[in-house]
């Protein structure tokens, strides 16, 4: 099987996701959002690019989850902070969701047979299900507008990791990612703090939210993308 | 002073080159080439994206170079290979050239109020004119087709290195960069090696080519783009 990195979703023309799992990750914060909501007990969430389109499914019964440039946008529910997420009060409840890049990665995937939703959070279980599923895959990475970061180039080397042996690869990104994490996983908030993203979301005081997105493995569940559009737990 | 990489020429439109240097990298092969070039006595480089404008070019009295996918195009005088632009017969000519990646980049840069040609052959050379020319800096790296590669990336990392002390940035692709660099240098051709675009020159027997790319500061040249679009050798 073939595995391959889109470091950025303005790039996902160049890849061709028919018939293969994409993971799409947005390290901070959205994918992380997503997985820990999942895990606590959020029984969906709805990805939509556009803000208003958001705020009508309100009106739907769903709790509406926006941000952008990192900030919760007046008016929503919640933003972007995977502690909302987690709150007990969100068991059972069904999110809206729109960010400044996630929801944009998961919408450009939308060619894949599957999309999962990868993040530290749930690193093995991703690498699990992935070799369960037996595709290509394309690690999909939401960067930051349309730039490549480094926590989400992290995700997919270490990703890169846990599935070698099954996969092999001639794409320099992944090559590139591999080289990253290998020089990170020692210590990868050290790096991670000196990432574009963790400067731009300091100056906003979450500091909390940046070290748990760097946990490692604390669910051992997989959102993926259903046939309606939303993000479930995927059985397996 | 600032500095940003832009990985791959579809990712151009998020750089404003506006008042900036782009140092635009294609070290396998197109920039190597011009650097060679210039360094050994080519006049001047006129870089075209479309084939039939290159062939057209030899009609007055340029040297023909087209290569795509690699391999030379029938019916030109020459390909992409550094040895061809550092033949003896080469001095003083004129050359007008089209690649798959590079040229592409140099045209995706022309907004930029430099645009100057690196390579592994003239890096120390291309530090010492950025920093003497003092302006934001963009290295713009060819790529393939679009996506980011890693010899490229390595030279961002290199010429980043070089600057340091000059220069900040908060552009995670820098950043990236240099930790792949600081992993890469001391075995530079070992880490090339496991690239994509190594393997896709290796089917087309070219070793000769890929080391000759991979010597550091070779030449102390560096060409430029002139008001007339054709790379000479900058005078400083």
């Amino acid at each position: 099987m073939n595995i391959e990195v889109c470091a950025s979703p303005d790039l996902s023309g160049l890849f061709d996701l028919e018939g293969k799992v994409a993971v799409v990750v947005d390290i901070l914060r959205a994918t992380s959002c997503m997985t820990a909501g999942i895990a606590e007990g959020v029984s969906a969430i709805r990805p939509v690019s556009d803000l208003e389109v958001c705020r009508g499914l309100m009106s739907e019964d769903y709790v509406g989850a926006a941000e952008r440039n990192g900030a919760k946008v007046d008016g929503f529910d919640i933003g972007n902070s995977p502690f909302s997420y987690m709150d007990p009060e969100m068991k059972g409840a069904k999110v809206a969701v729109t960010t400044t890049n996630g929801t944009v990665a998961i919408e450009r995937s939308k060619s894949a047979e599957r999309i999962i939703i990868g993040s530290f959070l749930n690193l093995s279980s991703v690498a699990s299900y992935v070799r369960k599923l037996g595709l290509d895959v394309v690690i999909v990475c939401a960067g930051w507008k349309g730039r490549p970061n480094l926590e989400d180039t992290l995700f997919a080397g270490a990703l890169a990791e846990k599935l070698a042996g099954n996969y092999e690869s001639s794409c320099d990104s992944l090559l590139m990612a591999k080289v990253l994490w290998e020089k990170a996983k020692l210590d990868l908030s050290a790096l991670v703090y000196k990432s574009a993203h963790v400067a731009r979301l300091k100056r906003l005081n979450i500091g909390k939210d940046i070290e748990l997105c760097m946990e490692i493995d604390r669910y051992g569940v997989v959102p993926e993308v259903n046939a309606e559009g939303e993000i479930v737990k995927a059985i397996f």
